[in-house]
């Protein structure tokens, strides 16, 4: 690709020229996509994640997605995952996307409780403890080194390399390791609700760091020591990815401002791969009015940019899918990081519009419409 | 490929026809090596396995060799596996294909005891128990189960797969599930000593058998349930692997008698998959004047041929590798099925000169010389 010209269905924010190089490399070339699932016992907090139907069910959130990705339907649990209210897990999305590319997926199981019945890598993981324990994460070295590892194996037979997550409960521990690490000093994280339930996520967050006996910006530089008390277990899975192939390949960090903290850790232990990778994600993410992905990473780096999708559910016959066009969901299991892949590695032949009318065919299966 | 003329390398064993369609369809494509680590503790047994230098280390044998091959050292064990008398595991000839080759690889535990400190797929297994007992192996549907996706996955990324196996104990499990499937009634396995203790193994299956309460071919027809009673939990995840993925790409068996009943279990349970994939091993095997893979391959199937690869170390500076010569070790690690998918994969590019000196190099490297 020379002349860059970005498709209509891709945009841009942050430092273009970085994308730009990036993007290039990588346009019409073979990616590969991963999904890290995790729990941590902060979804079960009443109010904290919308990410399942009641707190107890948060739990069956990524083991199910991942699931659902592999073998198009769920064994952990009956149905799919949804928010109160029925809207369907974004997942649907990242089915969509990798149908259409035929771009090969692996799951990662970062730490859960419930484990999927799907082949997994595992990273010698546990399920996380709620942050208000101030010991959230254990294992965390170990998870990080053997992360690394699979980013190097992967970086080995890939072009580029996606990451992504499917963890309830993410934007409250991503907001507990960003402020340990004081790289935030607002509560500036999405939800999966419009209704984001900020109070009670800043209250938890500081909870957990005083049971740490920490105060914010304590750790900024020990991004996994911060992971350890206030972070879950897909964090250094996820890190341990990026680093160990970011030093080959080019990275797409999959997610929203969940994965700020992955950013974040990321450019503390490896600077070095800056320049290497960007953040993909959607629109619906970028235009939310109670969150703020812009500022994060403005926060983080001036050098990772953010390259987002622009779906569009506002058409979409469903209203459990319009209802993301409503500020529900907006981002999660790498929708967004697996969407912009697939549009890059199609080389810009995969549309917006091919990628929506995929969502209603998958949409319609599972709800046996 | 046209007129399929097959490198002095390689030599083919069975059906000829078969070997070269499908040697034809995958003649410099891209691969895919996996190696399936799994404990049993009949290798426990004294005098049963000699991978490994005590009956108590072979239960790292598996685990260290995944480790080799990841990182090219070992954390679970100082130092690598050995045979008694300091002969070192093929998982250096296994590893000498894949550098050579480029060729991505995975680590896959099918059930270990102890946990291999690298990424790996995990099948939901755990550590197998002696075959005496009548009830070798739990959970052998959802090892299988998770196989048969795990084989789908790959299919889907790569041109061809190649399957093997480290589980020290595995040529008497072998033993066992292919006498109660009736498919062998002499004990024609191998072993990685010269000194095959083929008496002692026959008495283990027979008291394996008593306990599970079976007579020699009973299971002919329930390949899984002959594991669950005296197989290895190796057995069930490579069958899955081998039936998901032969089913749209070509699979290379890699391994030596201890594969035969993972080939026999996949005849019985898919013999669509027949056609789609042949034996990968080494010279050393195919020449062991105490075991016969050629006789044991004609009472599975006519259709499953042998490609064999003819690496010879007796012009090795070393007495540990030219004992391989002297009947020691012989296949394992996917040692013959990595060196025969590297030749083809390099569409002849990589000769048995270039393994044997690539082995020199990491034996060097690993021993410090």
């Amino acid at each position: 690709m020379t002349g860059l010209e970005l498709p209509p269905s891709l945009g841009v924010y942050g430092n273009q020229k970085i994308a730009e190089d990036i993007i290039s490399r990588i346009w019409g070339k073979r990616g590969v996509f991963t999904c890290t699932v995790a729990n941590t016992r902060t979804s079960t907090i009443p109010g904290v994640s919308e990410a399942g139907d009641t707190p107890e069910l948060t739990m069956f959130t990524g083991p199910a997605d991942a699931e659902l990705l592999v073998s198009g339907k769920t064994t952990c649990m009956k149905g799919i995952p949804i928010n109160p209210g029925g809207i369907p897990t974004p997942a649907t999305l990242t089915k969509a996307a990798l149908d259409l590319s035929g771009m090969p997926y692996y799951i990662v199981n970062g730490g859960c409780e419930i484990k999927p019945y799907v082949p997994y890598f595992d990273m010698g993981g546990e399920c996380g403890e709620r942050i208000t324990t101030g010991h959230a994460v254990k294992n965390v070295k170990e998870i990080y080194e053997k992360g690394y590892m699979l980013g190097e194996m992967l970086a080995r037979a890939y072009d580029y390399v996606i990451i992504s997550e499917s963890c309830a409960g993410g934007t409250t521990t991503a907001l507990g390791v960003l402020t340990a690490m004081g790289v935030l000093k607002e509560n500036l994280v999405s939800s999966s609700s419009p209704n984001n339930p900020k109070e009670l996520k800043s209250k938890v967050v500081a909870e957990g760091l005083a049971a740490a006996g920490i105060e914010p910006g304590d750790l900024a530089d020990d991004p996994l020591r911060a992971i350890e008390c206030v972070g879950d277990p897909m964090m250094p899975a996820n890190i341990g990815i990026l680093c160990g192939a970011a030093k080959s390949v080019p990275v797409i960090v999959g997610g929203g401002t969940q994965m700020a903290a992955v950013i974040a850790g990321a450019v503390k232990l490896h600077p070095e791969c800056v320049g290497n990778f960007f953040q993909g994600t959607t629109r619906w993410l970028m235009n939310d009015p109670n969150s703020s992905m812009k500022k994060i990473m403005d926060c983080i780096s001036a050098d990772v940019p953010i390259v987002y999708v622009n779906v569009d559910y506002s058409g979409s016959p469903y209203e459990g899918l319009q209802a993301y066009e409503w500020g529900f969901i907006k981002e999660g299991v790498g929708c967004g990081g697996s969407s912009v892949g697939a549009i890059i590695g199609t080389a810009g032949k995969i549309t917006c519009k091919d990628l929506e009318d995929q969502v209603h065919r998958i949409y319609e299966k599972i709800m046996g419409l």
